[in-house]
């Protein structure tokens, strides 16, 4: 693997020089003057993970150090999905692990992206384990869900995105923060062009809060509608210290505003997205302030929308 | 009623003056390089007749000719919506026609729009009966669901907004076609810029593609699953002159291809679009066409996707 490299502003314009062409760029739309909607979630397997998983990618296959035996991962998620969709572009082989008692459906989806699903123990940190034994005997590359500074700065090139496409620019940027993957990418490039961040997280699964309250990272409690995007127990080290730079605000959100603004985003826009992203849509921008929200996923079930 | 303008391009730059700051702008997102993607469907009332609406009811007040009684129309679908939720922005009064046999679902939305909805008799005939009948005996204002060229000129001004965001132009504009009015405001807005416009209509629902094969505005044939929005049994006249024109395609795509494109969009996007729109999606460019496609509406059940 290759060393890993600072998160700088530096890194995150590589990352878009060398993810250009492979991801789609995002749109951005008007939702009211003054706030502006980053539809990332018509990303490439449904979030703006595929930004940092083909960063990873990309950056090993450059250095020499993409191994015969490719990527592996354990996520039946977000991550998942991105590092199955960005070997198969590539032609590498994806190796996911998951417990025995994944949802079929998201071994179906792996499936579909080319992956080599192997099913393993009863739980996340048994798959895990599996995970980082097949590293070791295979050689295969231990792809990150979210601490690792590529695939934060692959998420980090939403900002320049996000940001050249609102007339008059904006003051803030709304992300909310699981493990802090995309918070950190986004608020490092922002805070270079002197924007705000604001990183939502709800109420009950607040580990970036958790980590600023402790003074480091900690583990925390995950009970959130939005769990299933946001419920890392642990922030990335770099998204704590992130966070603690002027300029970014923590924000708590109640599920049942979280619940809100994705029914609202669908009753008034006509968006399904995940409870994630409706997270940072949940935040209420002050008086005055012009505020991009990124919707970073869309990978929900419909049936609780009407 | 205001005498009926021509439409033309003078009409629909007249209509985007007059509707600007009431409606929202459109979006437009890069599907592939070369191919973009318009999302009127996250316009007020989740279609562009919201346009239509807007610029019908604030011509008529600008001439002084919005009566008390306000208006009315006969139209559960996005006509009705959108003529509820325009006068609702104005204060103005909004009765809408529909038969008993409508779903209590479409009465809903529209007397959350502010509307006051009236069930007369058994199937729409009887219910546009009633609207009419209403108009004459109250002064209210009958609203056009598509054949009026006020109408169709708010539709128009899509196609400003959408090609001046797409980088580069684009060579054709691809829209569906029901009644016509989004189609005939649209191309008259687009031939003026030496933009084509491939004009798509279901197989078994092409009234459009009926009337150039006669020669005239005939009754035709209404049958698929894009008939909820695309039903008209007949287009306007002003849709059969533009469809005449120079640089307009017309285009029959299968109903199977409507639901797989309505489905691809879902899947490899996360868009939610209803079939209508799905109908322009079908089309498929030629080579080395640069597209951008009207996706209209998404005024759909989500129960279907999967």
């Amino acid at each position: 693997m290759l060393p890993a490299p600072l998160l700088t502003p530096g890194e995150i314009k590589a990352a878009a020089d060398r993810i250009a062409g492979h991801i789609r760029p995002v749109a951005v739309a008007q939702a009211a003057p003054g706030h502006f909607l980053a539809l990332e979630f018509m990303q490439h397997t449904g979030s703006f993970k595929a930004r940092g998983a083909m960063n990873f990618l990309l950056a090993h296959r450059e250095a020499g150090l993409l191994p015969d035996a490719g990527l592996t991962i354990a996520s039946g998620g977000n991550a998942g999905l991105a590092c199955a969709w960005a070997a198969r572009e590539h032609g590498v082989r994806a190796t996911v692990f998951l417990p025995q008692t994944a949802p079929p459906v998201k071994v179906a989806r792996l499936r579909a992206y080319g992956a080599e699903v192997r099913l393993t123990g009863a739980r996340y940190d048994e798959a895990r384990a599996a995970c980082e034994e097949f590293a070791a005997a295979s050689g295969a590359l231990a792809s990150h869900a979210y601490d690792h500074p590529l695939v934060s700065a692959g998420a980090g090139t939403l900002t320049d995105e996000v940001v050249d496409r609102v007339p008059d620019g904006v003051d803030t940027l709304v992300v909310s923060v699981g493990g802090g993957g995309l918070f950190a990418g986004v608020a490092t490039a922002a805070l270079e062009r002197g924007i705000e961040v604001v990183a939502v997280e709800p109420e009950n699964c607040r580990a970036l809060h958790a980590a600023l309250a402790a003074g480091r990272v900690v583990d925390s409690a995950v009970d959130s509608v939005a769990a299933d995007s946001l419920g890392a127990p642990r922030v990335s080290q770099s998204a704590l210290d992130t966070a603690r730079r002027a300029g970014v605000r923590p924000v708590l959100v109640p599920d049942a505003a979280i619940v809100r603004a994705r029914q609202q985003l669908w009753d008034e826009r006509r968006l399904v997205v995940e409870h994630a992203a409706a997270t940072a849509y949940a935040y209420a921008p002050q008086p005055g302030e012009r505020t991009a929200v990124v919707l970073c996923g869309a990978n929900t079930g419909l049936a609780d929308l009407v």
